[in-house]
């Protein structure tokens, strides 16, 4: 008798009630880890500086094919949370979604290759062939001791993957339509601008802050950066939050902060915007008069896997399952990709993202065995 | 035999040792009301949703001319309590200061005028004339149950003031050298820009609201509201706060609020500025496609007593009692004036206010008899 299949939506369900705001694990990594280890998998927590990170190993080391698979079960903060209009991780299903923070980004992705891979090791395992599943707790945060911590710790244990999916949603409005094979660069950069405090009735014995920063954010987010390259959209930049916490109405604050976040693709490196950035910010503090700083922190320079080998197996298997031929991109923001290109080659596939990091985030719960079912044929198609 | 002269400083310490922060009565305006009601004054309490206010009538209703004081009781809080170093409801002399909270803004103000009246119709009462105490428990605080409640009995009441002076404090640094003949109005402005939150990658598929804050919050305060009119400074806008709130570096948030404050002069009205940044921030709401939406707080309208018959009186008296010609001056915050100035002609003098509101506030001792001796001089000129 073969075994049940293992079903991804009762598991992106599982995943979801899993409270794992950056950086709590919230029980999902453990969750994972019994069901891979009863497949199978040997599977090691890499845990680093907090954040909680699984390793999952089936086949030998010395196998012919490691075929690996990346994705984080880390969701970002709730936002509004009295406007939630289920709860938020309660992982209700009506209307044919799935609700939830995470349901899109990206447990219903992880829960996809793990049910994948777990069913295809039992069903059909392949001969002299490895699989490696990579998942983290730290994606949406900081991420440096994330993805990249699991990639230390593979080097340091000669652990070696030789192609790589990660499991992002990739596709904007219809399940099979983007894969992405490279990544936009993205850079933070935080300012401080310091005047004098002062009575607001006699604003020229002051020096406010607000006009300068105001000036500045008009500045930087009116800019355009490019107007996109072969394999990239433009670049973006979003002003993120000002913020001052002035209570009192009748007195100019001393100070005001604010925090930029820029996508930038292949026509720019960090270091030009940053020398951009210092600029404006130069210019307008001396226009207004007072003190200006900057604090920059580059999550990742951009970077392409030009299309070849792995870009058209997914690509096929992608035209198998739905008969979409998928476009080649590099929209986006950032994903753990950055790190595991300089690992092996590597390209994203996952399901529509529409309303990743939103209020009332879902996931269309047809599309998730769909997914399931892509992941299982690029593995069988792989190891063929 | 004459009766002994009212003593100011005297009454100045008694009326510091009520502790009269608004809106606690704290015994001020009973001793007040005692005090005049001995003198022959039809003493009133005009009290309002729980505010005090004190009424003082000497002279009868259809007297030739009528002159009023106005002045108010309450203190505002004592701040870091700790930090003073006196009982901050002491009224100890000492190093030729009184100290303690009111000492300047305006215990004193209001002994001086209430020892001049008293005295002035006990010694000399004029023929034909009359006198109005108007003498608030809340001037510190909102202010809408203080003079305005005692004016608004006066016209019930059929009763009125062909001119008035408020005895705050009014001159920087030396007894004589300012008086008040019109005050800048005060408007608060709060702003709240909402768009739609979104991931930080994909700024199109959000509605960031920030860089439409940035470019209203840049238009609002580079715009010169005008260079000043015949008596007043130039108006003034500040920008206060702005604040969003957004931990995520990587989220776009759906919301900013900003506060503005204007001070206004008589080149223009809170209907007018409200209506022009209205007409802004519909401007800035469509370029951006967000929402936008203004709440405003109109503390005063700005208003001026032109120069004229009771600015030369009290100017006449000031320089004749100090030798000081003083400044015809319209800066500083607003005072109860604003609402006086619908009555009759109104001007403001008082002494030096250079340690209102602050921890060890205190009155130059010597002040209080000068400034009595003013306000003497002042009725015994209207009234000759």
């Amino acid at each position: 008798m073969p075994n049940a299949p293992t079903d991804p939506v009762t598991l992106t369900a599982d995943l979801v009630r899993c409270p794992s705001v950056t950086p709590e694990e919230g029980g999902a990594l453990v969750l994972l880890g019994e069901l891979l280890s009863k497949a199978g998998f040997a599977c090691t927590r890499v845990d680093r500086n907090g954040v909680s990170n699984l390793f999952a190993r089936w086949g030998d080391k010395d196998a012919a094919k490691t075929f690996g698979f990346n994705g984080h079960t880390d969701v970002v903060p709730l936002g509004d949370e009295t406007a939630w209009t289920v709860p938020p991780f309660g992982a209700e299903q009506k209307d044919g979604f799935l609700w939830g923070r995470g349901a899109t980004d990206m447990k219903s992705g992880v829960a996809a290759f793990v049910a994948a891979a777990v069913d295809f090791v039992t069903d059909t395992p392949p001969e002299n062939g490895a699989l490696i599943l990579t998942i983290t707790g730290d994606e949406e945060g900081d991420a440096t001791d994330g993805t990249a911590a699991l990639l230390d710790w593979m080097r340091d244990n000669g652990e070696a993957m030789d192609a790589c999916l990660v499991g992002e949603p990739t596709c904007p409005d219809t399940l099979g339509e983007m894969i992405k094979i490279g990544r936009r660069g993205s850079l933070t950069a935080w300012f401080t601008l310091t005047g004098e405090q002062g009575h607001a009735a006699y604003p020229h014995r002051a020096r406010n802050p607000l006009p300068a920063m105001a000036r500045l954010m008009d500045r930087l987010a009116s800019h355009s950066l490019d107007s996109g390259t072969d394999h990239f959209d433009p670049s973006t930049l979003a002003v993120v939050t000002i913020d001052t916490g002035n209570p009192a109405t009748n007195v100019i604050p001393a100070q005001c902060r604010a925090t930029v976040n820029i996508r930038f693709n292949d026509a720019h490196d960090s270091t030009g915007l940053i020398g951009w950035m210092q600029g404006e910010l130069d210019s307008v503090a001396q226009e207004f008069g007072i003190a200006g700083e900057m604090k920059t922190k580059v999550s990742g320079e951009s970077f392409l896997t030009p299309p070849g080998p792995l870009s058209d197996l997914v690509a096929q298997a992608v035209q198998a399952e739905t008969g979409i031929t998928p476009e080649l991109s590099t929209t986006g923001g950032t994903s753990d990709a950055r790190f595991v290109k300089d690992h092996c080659p590597v390209v994203e596939f996952g399901l529509v993202g529409r309303t990743m990091h939103q209020v009332d985030e879902r996931v269309e719960v047809a599309q998730i065995p769909r997914l399931k079912a892509i992941y299982t044929r690029i593995l069988r198609d792989y190891f063929a």
